[in-house]
């Protein structure tokens, strides 16, 4: 990991850092058939593109946005007024995308790899984080330029990758520094980007290696490798107010073993009071009081959960899973009676699933079975299945109106 | 009130009921600045029209679309496809509002005065709560026609009013009849219409005159006149589970007052972990856990509460208030320490109050100034102000996105 980032600006508005690797721009494709909302868009990974499926004609559109890049691990977010989205990839490329023509609108390369991407409350800005050279980029979405750079060699002992970025309640962003084992917060407001506070993790802790905010922007999770416990970082107050929250459950005795795929944690796992959360290398998931984040059980699921997705009306989470055995099947666990009371088996190598807003269908993406399926949300029923070039991330509009997305 | 409905229809979805009023459609208007998401739309009531206000230009938009009848109580719901808004009027017709070109495209008038709408969780139907005649009407969003009415006459035992129509999981309307003391559940799937359940809300309720359903839409809660206390619908189960909550506190003793306006019920009143609710006539706001919706405490306020909307952070709930002497007041009660933290006066009479989705601004409409004014969530302060004519509802489309709304 290379940590040689651009130089920091000064924490001024008016001086805007020179744009290391220039904005390019393609033609609009195809148009849309309804309205924007309607457009799902999903990441084919070895395609280094995006299919876009539509909710209400129920299937893919001829438009494929093409060209984009290394898309492992790529993920979506939307400007608040729905004119774009933003792709970030992993040779560090930033896509803007006309959500109303299918189009790649501007693009600029921030770094030479990028993980992860956040939407600024006020729908101005986006925040790259960045693996190599470590650190965040501020970028305008409507200019398409940098606007600030923070490398980790700013304030960090040591050189880190950068994950787990979201904004945060008013008008924050926070990111997890991997090797440095910080936080940050990073105010987004007047546009100076200051890193307001920086939170160190501890030393005794494993590399922290995603985290997620709660969705009433109170509580950024950190998940830590080697150990099953979490960093709590209480954002109520300035300075936060971080502890430790252990996983262990003295009635549950497991070796813990290397999961093929790391856990993702995302801020829609909270419902009817509680937060679901997964354990690496355990298989089980944890329940966590909504309010305070306190451990209060472990509920045994038939492998290692990588996801863990609310059904809309918080009756029940959906869990997915890695490895072989168990990667195309879903367990669906009821929020009441903490029981797994469905298990369905749909493509193999879940990759991302999620919900339509409103809870009608389950979205999920069958990497080795290059599918995407549509799963009604109250029968368990295939509704439909496309063929796609390995599918990964799936992104939806509704993810403009939502803190931590 | 009268409640002299259309037929019903069988409940075969090849069966279409005639269109009583008839569908009309005026051409464009001036065309949008921003993604459709940046408009909110501000009912003028008196001009009987929407004005647009477009939070990324942080000014209104020179299109107004006019001529919509009697827009007093109007209220807004939109497609998830993002296409349409809909509005439904007192002198009871159906507009759909073209979010991409804000203009009509389409009319229908389903009743003499309707007073609630609600989307179908699928995007497919929009249902109008009818005063007179008392009842449902169905209305599929593309066609702008007439797919079922299901008139009072129908199933009660009396004529009454129907209000507070609302979405709910897997893909239900549910209403109140007001007269009749019912709770309707209409099944919207398969495009048959059926009443599938008539929760009877008991005799010796005073007229149930509002209700919401929770976020998880679980809860559906109607409120009465003339004793502190709700009726709680469980739809967790068919048949659902009625229970009567009272809202009385034997350490508080008030004399209930006629308020000048009946509160509002929304379900954006659920912050932390519990649900803020109004008592008619009281200067106090009660506090229900958000589980179960028992009753926990009142919170002492300055007026009789209209709105109770929590800021999407879920820190604070911003509370408005009916009376000459209140109704340009806003409080703002911490949702953990349970205390009013903040008061400010913004404008005379404040009809309506929302948050921009992750939290940044108020969005809120003072009718006797004839103004509308963007707050800063944070700081309190007013950010911009614009004169309107009478404003009343404002509406945005992440409502599109959300259960209940």
């Amino acid at each position: 990991v290379n940590a040689q980032g651009e130089e920091a600006t000064s924490n001024s508005s008016s001086e805007i850092a020179p744009q290391p690797y220039g904005v390019t721009t393609t033609p609009p494709a195809e148009a849309r058939q309804h309205g924007v909302g309607a457009n799902v868009f999903i990441v084919e990974r070895a395609a280094e593109r995006l299919s876009i499926y539509d909710l209400k004609a129920k299937a893919l559109l001829p438009t494929k946005i093409s060209g984009l890049g290394n898309m492992k691990h790529a993920t979506m977010t939307f400007a608040p007024d729905l004119r774009w989205g933003f792709v970030s990839t992993r040779d560090g490329q930033l896509h803007r995308i006309d959500l109303e023509t299918l189009s790649v609108a501007g693009t600029l390369k921030t770094s030479n790899n990028s993980i992860d991407i956040a939407m600024s409350q006020d729908g101005q800005h986006v925040a790259v984080a960045q693996y190599i050279p470590g650190g965040l980029s501020i970028v305008d979405v409507d200019t398409m330029q940098l606007v600030k750079a923070l490398p980790v060699a700013l304030t960090s002992k040591i050189d880190s990758r950068v994950t787990g970025v979201v904004d945060a309640a008013p008008n924050e962003f926070v990111a997890t520094l991997m090797e440095g084992k910080q936080v940050w917060r990073v105010a987004a407001e007047n546009g100076d980007f200051k890193i307001v506070e920086t939170i160190e993790l501890g030393d005794d802790i494993g590399i922290p290696y995603d985290a997620m905010i709660t969705s009433d922007s109170r509580f950024y999770l950190v998940a830590h490798l080697g150990k099953a416990d979490y960093s709590v970082v209480d954002l109520n107050t300035h300075p936060a107010k971080l502890r430790r929250i252990s996983l262990d459950d003295a009635e549950i005795r497991i070796t813990p073993q290397t999961p093929v795929k790391l856990p993702h944690m995302a801020s829609w796992a909270s419902a009817h009071g509680h937060v679901f959360a997964p354990v690496v290398g355990e298989k089980r998931i944890v329940v966590l009081r909504s309010t305070d984040l306190e451990y209060e059980k472990s509920i045994a699921v038939r492998g290692h959960a990588v996801y863990i997705v609310r059904r809309p009306d918080e009756r029940e989470v959906w869990v997915s899973f890695s490895g072989e055995d168990d990667d195309a099947f879903v367990q669906v666990i009821d929020t009441e009676s903490m029981v797994v009371k469905h298990e369905m088996k749909v493509g193999a190598r879940i990759y991302h699933m999620d919900f339509t807003p409103r809870g009608g269908q389950a979205l999920i993406s069958a990497n080795a079975d290059n599918a995407f399926f549509v799963v009604n949300a109250a029968t368990y029923k295939i509704e439909d299945r496309e063929d796609l070039e390995s599918p990964s991330g799936i992104f939806g509009s509704w993810r403009a109106f939502r803190i931590g997305l």
